[in-house]
């Protein structure tokens, strides 16, 4: 018989499809006779992208230069406190990273603290690993490659940079990797990012540019190391990785450290503004970021399914099945639907016999 | 004392940068005299993109659908011949595919058909193989994985199909696997594409979006394989591997039959023209396809100086110092351009005691 370590990885590595947020056509699908347009609270992406300004056609036309990349790393550097542009690598999105990095680990045992964002397990399984998922960050340092979201998705818990740090110190002792997804530290809170210590052997810490820019469909996102590992990863990716669109928004938008201020403190007010409407229906908010909420309820699927009928869409875990992720409603039009149909929910239950 | 074979592959390791054309940052350093603006005829991207259009401020907010990935799909396989859009997977450009694909093959023999573009032998050693470039096709026959690019660049030469499906059953045999660069196959001859015998095992076939529709920095390129290595391929992407203006852009651009055609004649009469250029400079064009013109010419470095001095840059290769790549000129003005360098070059030379 299969030892269940074994059996996890080939579970994953047979389901090369996720279930993720953010599909609007299998929402469709799912409930057909729902009210458009939908109002997707399904991802963590930002509904207030940063400002969109006319492209140069060289951005389509030629590929990018090589110094112009040099210089979107040290802008990178700049806004997240990376020691320097050489400690980046840019790519199309941090996704496409995950299997390159967890490579950089020979292959042996990736733990993954959880649960958190279903791609990193995948990836772990693809570079060769064998992976186990832990809820006790005691179990982390035994391994050959950890993996942590920092903050965490979906429930938003924040880890100490200074337990993070010890344990790169002993998985560093080892050989090992430690991989810190701060795929939401543009709202995390502040001091808790490791970007600071990225120059450190054994250490990679991701960041991804479209979610608090809320320009995901641009494809661009970071890995932030030492040289010898940034300079691996970018053999991988090979020249003109990143693309002139995503090239030319992260010039601007990582420099623009005014819309990055004014913009934390908007989500932090949205998010806000939505606990209490979820309050006012009996949802409490257990966790999250200012870009998304987790809730725990023991009607979850019933929320889930009154919400899609009305044409919102919002995250369940087919693991946690008591708990719900909602995003960012884009302001006033979309909490006044999701209120309502909220409202509607409740009726409907306080009907039945 | 280390093979000459080991030897390669850490040359190729040790220089993760390659020289490529189309950077004109590098030639402003070179030639800091030099008149604006530059007219770059050192890369093999159309200098006639595709028609613009406004993008849809979704392309640039959402994460691309699943669902129009697959659409992209079905029409580049409708666009290049191959039997169905289960047969392709969608990349932000072809050089992020080539690890990926050389990985497919157990680290190995890596025979590369050269001399041709370097980036197929440093992605082949990054995979584990050793790498040996040979200029006979027989060679390729032996090997864990051949590398083949047709039309081949910088030189144009064109292998027979047939040729390359009987190779692709050699390995097949034997559990290698045939890699077919076909960047410039959108102006190739006809039938001399593998895209339709793409769902045989052991063969992969590579197609750029960016050079043909001189749309290069959106990044999108395709490999066109049988389902079980586009699965794979996918798996190592992940999802969302392309961005919303590469789909929208690949969506349209690839379904508008009327324009290929167009350009692929288009192309072919402004090649003409710049042989007869050239031509008229005593410069004979040895190969190349409608998208770049391939000379041999004593003077080589000679002209590649005196072309940069008047702000023209074409492609050099350092192992092929007689050699030199021409792009092609976007119309008559870069034509007169070219036309006065190349006259000044050759009074220089007249005069010269």
């Amino acid at each position: 018989m299969a030892r269940p370590e074994a059996r996890l990885r080939r579970t994953i590595l047979d389901q090369p499809v996720l279930d993720h947020g953010g599909s609007l056509a299998n929402a469709r699908q799912l409930f057909p006779g729902a009210p458009e347009p939908w109002i997707d609270l399904s991802t963590g992406i930002n509904p207030h992208s940063y400002p969109f300004f006319d492209l140069p056609q060289a951005a389509l036309t030629l590929l990018p230069e090589r110094s112009r990349i040099a210089e979107l790393c040290a802008v990178a550097a700049q806004a997240y406190g990376a020691p320097s542009g050489a400690n980046i690598v840019a790519a199309p999105g941090t996704q496409i990273l995950l299997p390159l990095a967890m490579r950089l680990a020979d292959p042996g045992r990736a733990v993954i603290l959880g649960p958190t964002y279903a791609e990193h397990a995948r990836a772990a399984a693809l570079a060769g690993h064998q992976v186990v998922e832990t809820s006790r960050i005691e179990d982390l340092s035994a391994a050959d490659l950890a993996v942590v979201v920092n903050p965490n998705n979906p429930d938003g818990r924040v880890l100490e940079p200074g337990l993070l740090l010890e344990l790169a110190a002993t998985l560093r002792g080892r050989d090992g990797l430690l991989v810190v997804d701060e795929a939401f530290m543009d709202v995390g809170p502040a001091g808790a990012s490791l970007a600071g210590d990225a120059d450190q052997d054994g250490l990679i810490v991701l960041k991804s540019f479209g979610k608090f820019f809320g320009l995901a469909g641009l494809r661009l996102g970071f890995a932030l190391a030492s040289w010898p590992i940034v300079q691996r990863l970018e053999g991988e990716l090979g020249p003109w990785a990143v693309s002139g669109p995503a090239l030319e928004y992260g010039l601007k938008a990582l420099a623009d450290q005014g819309w990055r201020s004014a913009m934390q403190k908007l989500l932090e007010q949205e998010a806000a503004l939505l606990d209490a409407l979820l309050a006012r229906h009996g949802i409490t908010v257990n966790g999250g970021t200012p870009l998304f909420r987790f809730v725990e309820h023991q009607d979850a699927a019933l929320i889930f399914h009154r919400l899609g009928a009305e044409g919102i869409l919002v995250r369940r875990f087919e693991r946690l099945p008591n708990c719900l992720r909602f995003g960012l409603p884009a302001g006033e039009v979309e909490r006044g639907r999701l209120d309502k149909a909220l409202t509607e929910w409740r009726e409907k239950r306080d009907e039945a016999p």
